[in-house]
């Protein structure tokens, strides 16, 4: 399918008599939405809406429906799979004017949001009432696009992902309808889970307009620390145990050798060139302490340590701050290289394998080798590659590294992508990884969007 | 749609033909199959197949498929809404000889079971791993069973319902077809979240042929105990702040003065006639202390005490048999009642409000009042109502109050049921409680299950 110009207009002149000036057809515009994060070509949508409520984007959809025109939807553009390039052309539909915090209730520790609110934008409306939404994927995206992609990071490990945080979604559907799945119970067996359905379909199966989100109490106590190991068998070995014992960790990060040397050069750190754990507790001080010392005591039994941490927030906010800026320090490794990042999940008894396998693969290039960090306890991590974006071949060295490790996850009994997502980037493994049930995704998908018009293109595939 | 007898003969024939003796139409096994825990009317198969393979259920649906033949998902039979009663005639498909545990992985601490193991059978195979399987609704379900009705209990508020705990299935689809949904990683973003759509969805969209779940470890330390509060309001605002605070409760039951009464009558206890709260905390010993004597502070605070625990088993074991049996011991308040038992489920701000709302109602019949019992930490509560069962006026009035909680329970924001799902008995509230999102649901099912072979007349309605 591709674009039909002469029925664009048409779309155009609708949309624009329902939007006026929030409907833009201008090259910036459509330069700056065709734009992504990662390495895909850009994809220029005819034109962009940005509606501010419900009944404009249910608008738009009837329009667009009649039309058959494309349309996918838009948060921040910080997705890194091509989740949201309009590579069929059609209407990007912005939602950052859809970003007020429409309700905080702290009895039930919810609150009900418009898709265009960020996650920072949320914790610093909840500042004042000692709760916090605790999913913290690295960027500041929003919480629609959040919901969209099944989102995660490092706290998954103790809070879960999008996937066990969204409690209700308002959404509408391919025709305009509007739909809300779920309440602000916390539980039901009244059902299918239309919530969960629709939670990870990234833009495929209609928009999210409105999200009913869980909520945490900020912990008492926070510490966090960071100590070295022998190996990656060894580091996992200690995560592994300590998950057995319930200790609860609150974030579990795992980083190699080149990430720690990429922090030593360009972070201010001072660490051994091995591969560490980053971690941090949340709970009463007491129970914060007596973690930490559990811990440390499973980490001697791997040939970890020393084990230095810390309940004051300064040492800890540091500490997360390189972690999250690793991706720069692990950049400056290689000067004016381009990034290319990829991720996969296994089960963590399997994890060990995955990372040692994957450094072997890297260590054959070792000029673009970048580093390893992964959200341990979840058997999740990723792979930055360093790329000369003069040197066509080293495109296809990333590709195949990256195509390795997504077989690599598939043989270890994982999926391939923790939390990265499939977009157009991905989507060539689905049928690898699903097998007959990817079928199922394109009926469910032809059910709700007989004309495929949600997002084409991306993670599922009809016709 | 009623049963063709014509076509019945032939779908029995080839189902014969495969099954031979795990075949059979005798009175005595279709009257078994047709009978349910509730107070629903007899609803007879016209068969009863007991596959013991993937394949063979595969089969079966084939063959069901191609004579348009209904199938009902069976598994021990214990649920309350009529969920695997044969309206419509078919086959009931008893999955009870599909019992094995395929798999224990204390490393990633998952197992791999058939749907027919029951849970306690489960955690009778993993007492020697120092793992458990959490969930527990009270009866000895099958797990698969327990997957296709989102079951939860009363440790949901600790370790979540089915929804959480579930990694991944193996499915059956209406027209044969095995898929596999998820893996064994702990998240992904990739795809569709098929795992949840068949979690919940009672045997509508297939049959559960194999289960991916997550365990727990034995916690260190257990402690247990109970309170009583000057009223239901006092105990909500207790629990509500223990949560507020991260207390990480196992387990929080409210319970009202009817069952405090049915309690000491009948089950030996000694008990103010007050609304109580019984609780459970799991972590190491220390943190088990420490968590009792906070949750201690706080109940007084709230009017409640004295908060007697303990940290051993006996005492602990003897509490929560009490509180499963408290069906039993309500019922002996009126010797020969039939019990009609309902649940729904509010955010927790408005929980004492439809528990005394709920009270209030059921003092207006004092003859029929049995008690409320709530897993308070989710919101969600039960009352279980005492019928004469030779009087037709009550069960009208019994329905009449089943109504009401049911439409109490929508106008504070909840579902009409936490826990015991739709079955027959509540599909008539599916689409006050979802509106256009129920139609939703009904083109996913007409999209999986064309014919409506499956399940048919239970949560959804297509025509």
């Amino acid at each position: 399918m591709s674009s039909d110009p002469a029925s664009r207009t048409d779309v155009i002149a609708a949309l624009s008599e329902l939007l006026g000036e929030r409907l833009s057809t201008s090259p910036s515009e459509r330069d700056l939405h065709g734009r992504n994060e990662a390495h895909f070509a850009l994809a220029l949508p005819d034109a962009v809406a940005w509606p501010e409520t419900t009944a404009e984007v249910s608008g738009i959809l009837r329009i667009c429906s009649r039309h058959r025109c494309p349309v996918v939807p838009w948060g921040t553009g910080t997705s890194l799979e091509g989740h949201a390039l309009a590579i069929r052309g059609g209407i990007s539909l912005d939602l950052s004017r859809m970003n007020r915090v429409l309700a905080v209730n702290p009895e039930d520790m919810d609150t009900v949001v418009q898709p265009g609110v960020t996650r920072e934008a949320l914790n610093e409306e909840l500042r004042a009432t000692g709760l916090f939404f605790p999913i913290d994927p690295g960027a500041n995206a929003s919480l629609g696009g959040m919901a969209a992609t099944r989102a995660s990071g490092t706290t998954a490990v103790r809070y879960g992902t999008m996937r066990e945080n969204v409690l209700a979604l308002e959404v509408v559907l391919a025709d305009g309808r509007i739909i809300r799945t779920g309440t602000r119970a916390r539980k039901s067996s009244a059902g299918y889970d239309l919530t969960r359905l629709f939670v990870g379909s990234e833009g495929t199966l209609g928009v999210i307009t409105e999200l009913t989100l869980r909520l945490q109490g900020q912990p008492e106590a926070i510490s966090a620390g960071v100590c070295a190991f022998p190996s990656v068998a060894a580091a996992v070995d200690a995560v592994i145990e300590t998950i057995q014992m319930g200790i609860p960790m609150a974030r579990m990060e795992l980083l190699d050798e080149t990430v720690a040397r990429a922090f030593n050069a360009y972070a201010g750190a001072n660490m051994a060139e091995s591969p560490h754990l980053m971690v941090e507790f949340h709970g009463s001080e007491a129970a914060v302490a007596e973690q930490a010392d559990r811990f440390g005591e499973i980490i001697k039994d791997h040939g970890g340590g020393p084990f230095q941490w810390s309940l004051k927030p300064e040492e800890r906010n540091a500490l997360w701050k390189m972690r999250h800026n690793a991706y720069f320090a692990l950049k400056q490794l290689r000067p004016g290289a381009v990034g290319l990042t990829t991720d996969l999940c296994v089960p963590i008894s399997r994890l060990a394998e995955a990372v040692t396998e994957t450094q072997a693969d890297l260590a054959q290039h070792p000029e673009m080798g970048g580093g390893i960090i992964g959200h341990v306890g979840d058997g999740n991590f990723h792979a930055l590659l360093l790329l000369d974006p003069d040197n066509a071949a080293e495109m296809t060295i990333a590709r195949d590294l990256a195509h390795r490790m997504a077989e690599r996850a598939l043989r270890l009994g994982g999926t391939v992508t923790g939390e990265h997502g499939i977009g157009m980037g991905k989507i060539g493994y689905m049928a690898l990884e699903h097998g007959p049930a990817w079928d199922v995704m394109a009926q469910l998908k032809k059910a709700l969007d007989p004309e495929n018009l949600m997002n084409p293109g991306k993670m599922v595939q009809v016709n």
